[in-house]
C-alpha cells in the first residue's frame, strides 16, 4: 500500500531521488564502484560536492561573497559553531526564543558570551511569532529560527537591525523565495527539504568571519571549512550526494518559485479544512502559521482513537504531534505531493461524518 | 570490468552490504518507505541503532561499563571531543606523534591544555612506531593512533601507564583481536572497516567521564550523547544503518578472530611480494608494518608510468600513495578479498618481468 509520509524529519524525499540514490549505492555513474566506496578526493565525488554547492547558490539566488558548506553534526552543532565564529570575546548576542530549537541554540551561545533574549513566545507554548521587540546596538549578531518545526509557526518578515542576522532554516529552506542578502549566516540540517540526515548546509557571508578574537577549534571554524571546500575532513558522502539529487530535482521542477506556489496551495487546502471541520482546531496563531508543519488538535480529545484508526487505514504515517504539543502535525515539505494532502483532508472529512453519527 | 578497490577510505565494503543498503533506500524492510525518509525515533530505526551498538559490543568483546556511541563529525571532531571530555582544567595530556592524524589530534588538544609529545617518528617521515618513551605520572590521558593510515605503520603493543588510554582506531578497528579493557576511550571514523563516511564510532568507559571541571558544549559532551542513546540530535541514519549491516556481515563471517586470520594472510602475501620483487621496496619499518595499509615505493622511479599503466589495465584503483609519502599504498581492509590482493601481486610480477626485458 502506498504510504503518505507526513514525518517531520527525516521525511519524505522525491521518489526519483530515492531511485537514483539506490542505484548509486551499487554502481555509481556506471564506474562499477559504489558511491560509498570511492575516495572523497576522487574526481567523481569532488564533482558531486561542486554541483551541490552551485545548485544551492543558483536555487537561492545567493549574492556574491557568500560561501556554501556541507558539514556534519546537524543543526545542533551549528548552535555552537555560530556562536564560536561570531560571538566576540566578552560579546553579546540577541536571540529570539520561538521554540525548543531556538532555546537549545541560545543555551549553547551562553557558553561563549552574553545572550539577550529579545522576544519569546514561551508564554503560549510557542504558538505565535513575537512581533514586539527591540534589538540593541551592542549585539554581535541576532539569531532566529525561521520555521518552528515543533509548533508550526513561521517568520514571514525578518528583523532589521545593524547587527548580523543568523537564521536556522532547518525546516523551511528551499520552500519559499527570500532575499538572502538580508542574512549573514544561514544553516539547515539536510533532513527536511534537502536530503537525508547526516549533512548540514551552511551559507555564510565571508566578510563576517575571523573577527571575534577567539581561537576556534579546527572542526568548528567556518574559515577552515571554506578554505578546504567542505573537505577539511572526510565529508558525509551519501547525504551530500542525495542532497545534490534533491536540489537537481527542485531545479528541474522550476526552482524555489515553482515549489513555493505548490507549498502555498497545499498549506491553504489543509488549513482551510482544519478551520472548516468542526472536529479540528489549529494550534498556531493564524497569521504565523507555517507552510511546512501544520499543527492541529481535536476539538474533542475523546475521539482520538477513532481518528488514529482512520488515518492509519488510509496509509498515512508520521502525523502524531510532538510530545511537547500533543495533537497532530502534518509536515508538508517540498517533496510532499498534493495528492497525499488530499488523502489527509478526505480522512479528516470522513472522521467528522463518523463522529457526527 | 570488476574493480579491485584499494582506496584508503572511504573504501571497499562487502558486496552484499551494498546490495542490502541499496534496497533499503527504496523500500526498508518491506515497510514501503525508504530508510532515509522515516523518523529516527521510529521503532524501525531505533532497532537499527540498538543492533549496531550491540554488534560492536559483541564483536569487540567489550567489558561491562563501556558505552558505544554513533556520532557525526568524523574522527577529526573526536580530536577535539576527547580533549574536551578528558583534559582537566590546567591539565596535561601525553600524545604519541606517529603521523599526520596524531599530529592533528594533538593540535586540537593544545587548545584545552598542555600537550606532552612523549614520542615522535617525524624524523623519518613517520615510517616507524617509537618504542622508547616515558609517560609521566601527571598526565590526564595518553593518546595514540593505532594504525597510521598514510604511512602504513601500526602499534602491535600499547603503552602501559596509570593514565587513561585514548586510541584513534579509525583505520584498524575490527581488524584484529585486542583486549579492550586496556583502553578507556576508542574512536574511529566509520569509513574504513565499519561503513560509509558520515558516522563515527566512540567507545568510552563510563566512569572516566564528568571529571574535568569543564562545562562542555552539549554536542561535544559524551555524557549527553550516552544519556540519549546517540539520539541527542538526528543521527546520520544511512551511515549508521550501513555500519550495522557491515558489522552483521563480519559476525556472520566468524567475527574479529576470523577476519584477523584473513587479514594476516593478505598482508603476508603482499609484503612478501614487495620484499621479493626487485622493483619494489616497503616504506615502513618491517616490525611496524600495518596489516591494513601497505605502503611501498618503486626501486626505480623512472618506471612509474609503466607500472601505473599496468595496474590501471588490471582494474586496480585507489593505490596511489598519499601526497606526503608518494609511491603506493594498497589498503587491504576487512572487505578486501584475497583475490584482489592476488591480482595486485600478479601485476607487480608482470611489471618486474616487463622492466627486466
Ligand atoms: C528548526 C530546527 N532546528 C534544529 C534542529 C536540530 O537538527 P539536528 O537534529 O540536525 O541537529 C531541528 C530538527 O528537527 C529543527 O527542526
Ligand atoms: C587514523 C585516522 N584518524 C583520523 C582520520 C580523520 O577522519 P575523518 O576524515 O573522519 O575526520 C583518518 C582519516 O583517514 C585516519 O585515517
Ligand atoms: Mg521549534
Ligand atoms: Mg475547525
Ligand atoms: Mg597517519
Ligand atoms: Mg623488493
Amino acid at each position: 500500500m502506498k504510504k503518505h509520509n507526513f514525518s517531520a524529519g527525516p521525511c519524505i524525499l522525491p521518489q526519483e531521488v530515492l531511485k537514483k540514490a539506490s542505484e548509486a549505492v551499487v554502481n555509481f555513474n556506471g564506474i562499477n564502484l559504489s558511491l560509498i566506496e570511492i575516495s572523497h578526493r576522487s574526481k567523481e565525488f569532488v564533482e558531486v560536492m561542486e554541483n551541490a554547492r552551485s545548485l544551492v547558490k543558483e536555487l537561492l539566488d545567493l549574492p556574491e561573497g557568500y560561501s556554501v558548506l556541507f558539514l556534519q553534526g546537524g543543526a545542533s552543532l551549528e548552535f555552537l559553531m555560530t556562536a564560536y565564529n561570531l560571538m566576540k570575546i566578552d560579546g553579546k548576542a540577541a536571540y529570539f526564543d520561538t521554540g525548543a530549537w531556538s532555546s537549545k541554540a541560545l543555551k549553547e551561545a551562553k557558553l561563549l558570551g552574553e545572550v539577550d533574549v529579545v522576544a519569546s513566545s514561551k508564554d503560549k507554548t510557542y504558538n505565535y511569532i513575537p512581533k514586539d521587540y527591540t534589538i540593541t546596538n551592542d549585539v554581535d549578531y541576532v539569531h532566529l529560527t525561521s520555521n518552528n518545526t515543533i509548533y508550526g509557526t513561521q517568520f514571514k518578515e525578518f528583523p532589521k537591525s545593524d547587527a548580523l542576522l543568523v537564521c536556522d532554516m532547518s525546516s523551511d529552506i528551499f520552500s519559499r523565495e527570500l532575499d538572502f542578502s538580508q542574512f549573514d549566516l544561514v544553516y539547515a540540517g539536510a533532513q527536511k527539504n534537502m536530503g537525508p540526515a547526516g549533512t548540514t548546509l551552511v551559507i555564510v557571508k565571508d566578510e563576517i568571519l575571523g573577527k571575534t578574537g577567539r581561537t576556534i577549534p579546527s572542526m568548528l571554524d567556518y574559515q577552515i571549512h571554506i578554505s578546504k571546500d567542505s573537505m577539511f575532513n572526510t565529508p558525509p558522502v551519501f547525504p551530500v550526494y542525495v542532497s545534490m539529487l534533491t536540489l537537481q530535482w527542485l531545479k528541474d521542477l522550476g526552482g524555489v518559485k515553482a515549489i513555493e506556489k505548490i507549498n502555498k496551495e497545499k498549506a491553504a487546502l489543509l488549513y482551510a479544512e482544519i478551520d472548516r471541520n468542526s472536529q479540528f482546531k489549529g494550534f498556531a496563531e493564524v497569521e504565523d502559521r507555517s507552510a511546512m508543519n501544520v499543527t492541529f488538535n481535536l476539538t474533542n480529545e475523546a475521539n482520538q482513537e477513532v481518528f488514529d484508526k482512520l488515518w492509519n487505514e488510509a496509509g498515512i504515517s508520521g502525523i502524531k504531534g510532538h510530545r511537547s504539543v500533543g495533537g497532530y502535525r502534518a509536515s508538508i515539505y517540498n517533496a510532499m505531493p498534493i495528492e497525499s494532502v488530499q488523502v489527509l483532508i478526505n480522512t479528516m472529512q470522513q472522521f467528522e461524518k463518523q463522529v457526527h453519527n
